[in-house]
């Protein structure tokens, strides 16, 4: 997406140990008018895929998921995370690797929000090594619910997370997705 | 918000030590279609304050924060919460006590997104005994932006953050005012 793609070129910086900063449109500030550029364009791709809830996870995830929510009309709804595990029966559970971070965490999401009645649509900001995303498909393969597939804003696809969801037979479609960066040349983006 | 009021009463559920569980529309499930009525009615009640940024605390906040923000048309910033304290230069910081989990943190903004020139609206889902709202409000004041005022989508009336914080001259509009709670007889509102 080619509004995207400048946004991240003007405003992204690349930081030391393959971190892109994206915060001032994405991730600490939420630039809502391009928000729903972006929102219109997941609703372009998934067009009739007909999602009863859309599946994020907090924190950034959450705001563009309300945007996009808005074009299917439909709830949203986020996983939780959390750092000790949470056994508790109400809720579905997985474990994620946070590649910023470097720690681990539960993500959980009550039992109530997601049945196998549930047509659920991912919506996430970022995908590089896919263990969020890996996460909410456990959460959603334990629901029972059908999985429609993944929006996300940008990908690095010199991560494996991408190849190896897609490998899955999953749908997965990133708005911007990116070949290669570094500190000294920026962002590159796949053709 | 007689809309707000009637979801509370439908869906709401009031736990021991005052909690009330509104994850089926607000919290963890978050129903977009009311957001946006609800931003609709910040819009009328904050009509002609003329916000920059409209800034909230993650993770249920940022929800509501960026409808509301679409209907000013500016963007969403949001304090992260971090368990110790940050000392960086880069962020302003405050202390907060989460009255839900009976602990403390900080919350942080990046400098880079609030300068004196700014015009802040805060907006929140909860208001209770004030702990988070204040902690947004000394961010601001850190900063030298303008605080505007403070839009609050559920306030615990019969907790004593409205009342301390409206003392202090603070313009602090919600959107539906809970005067008394019981697990017994439900949710009761303010006239």
């Amino acid at each position: 997406m080619k509004l995207l793609e400048e946004y991240i070129k003007r405003e992204g910086t690349v930081k030391p140990g393959n971190i892109l900063k994206v915060d001032s449109f994405i991730n600490q500030q939420l630039d809502v008018r391009l928000f729903v550029q972006l929102a219109r364009e997941f609703a372009r791709i998934f067009k009739g895929v007909n999602p009863t809830k859309i599946l994020t996870i907090e924190a950034s995830g959450i705001g563009i998921a309300c945007v996009t929510a808005l074009e299917f009309d439909v709830p949203v709804i986020y996983a939780k995370k959390n750092r000790s595990a949470n056994r508790s029966e109400d809720v579905f559970s997985a474990e994620v690797t946070s590649y910023t971070h470097g720690r681990k965490y539960e993500i959980t999401i009550s039992k109530e929000f997601i049945s196998p009645d549930d047509r659920i649509l991912l919506i996430d900001d970022f995908l590089a090594t896919g263990s969020a995303l890996r996460g909410l498909i456990e959460l959603v393969n334990n629901s029972g619910a059908e999985l429609l597939g993944a929006g996300i804003v940008i990908e690095k696809a010199f991560q494996t997370g991408g190849s190896e969801l897609r490998g899955r037979g999953i749908r997965v479609e990133s708005l911007a997705r990116i070949s290669a960066m570094s500190v000294e040349n920026g962002v590159e983006f796949c053709d």
